[in-house]
């Protein structure tokens, strides 16, 4: 078995969901692991990654607006404001989604369903460019 | 060390929780793998996994309701309403939940703790054959 | 290749966040795994984990806050109440975060971001011993 690293970096212009799978595929399609399991890791806590439909820009929008519904930017409600009043909720809306995900490889392949794709969900207002690591082993 | 995949699919009959623990143990068992890492992921965006206490159905009926609650079936929230009324909020709660899960594998058992019990974590109303990817490697 | 596992435990007072990242990076450090990937899991279903910022204690302290406001202590909207007003909203909490984590190992250590720090969620008020099952693998 062998293994393999890289960092991938995805620019962000606000708050959002932003589609990555296809930079992941070329990558593990050049790792040459044809059975094995990818690993993505990102490295903020005011930004998180998150698999979802990616047929419809509608759901991507319909997340956001619930996840600004479930942590408004309210200063009212924190202590921590010194950052903006979309900091705070970024870090809660980091914590309820996913810092990490893992996805099986086969036949050289992520194993996504049909409908499935990966992205960073920003949360955040400014542009901002955010880091991956990835991690893949197998053979 | 030695790697394995599988398929498994869990027939769920509208929301809640389905277990699969057992299926996912009976599969680890015939791997023969001792030590190493098993990683469930699930191919949906309607649908999630979760790790939840197997002891109380009162505990999995009040995680449903809760789930109710801040994702509501009300189609004045959202754009993306042309599934029916349950497919955007399935949406947002497969974001809350996981969509992958990894377990050290220690002595030819998962190390789940003695409450845990891995659940496919349906979000739609009808019934549903959803398919999990299984991965385990180790020796 | 080689992988290694070992039992973490992390002892809380209350709800809150409980850092273990020096303590994951030593016993990473013991491994002598240069390039691989690091998992830990919780075997808990009342108290789960979750990357946040280091740096700032309101941080932390308006993470623990949101998740009361999202899931209060309030029996009248739970069935299972038998275990303490605070055991059910415990349950939801957990399935909002994360039950597993796994970073990517880089040079000897996880590639975590600048201001990434490990934490063990409790969603308890009484004090608790928490066990973490951590595994790795690489070269």
């Amino acid at each position: 078995m062998t293994q393999k690293t890289t960092n991938l970096q995805v620019s962000t212009r606000g708050k959002g969901l932003y589609e990555f799978t296809q930079e992941a595929a070329r990558w593990l399609a050049s790792s040459g692991i044809s059975i094995g399991l990818l690993t993505i890791f990102i490295q903020h806590t005011s930004a998180s990654l998150t698999v979802q439909e990616n047929a419809d820009s509608d759901v991507i929008a319909d997340l956001n607006d619930f996840f600004g519904r479930i942590a408004p930017e309210d200063n009212r409600l924190y202590r921590h404001t010194v950052e903006g009043p979309d900091d705070m909720p970024a870090h809660i809306r980091a914590a309820l989604t996913a810092t990490q995900l893992s996805v099986p490889v086969i036949s050289g392949e992520m194993a996504l369903g049909t409908w499935q794709g990966l992205y960073v969900f920003e949360h955040r207002d400014a542009p901002q460019r955010r880091r991956l690591v990835l991690h893949v082993f197998g053979e």
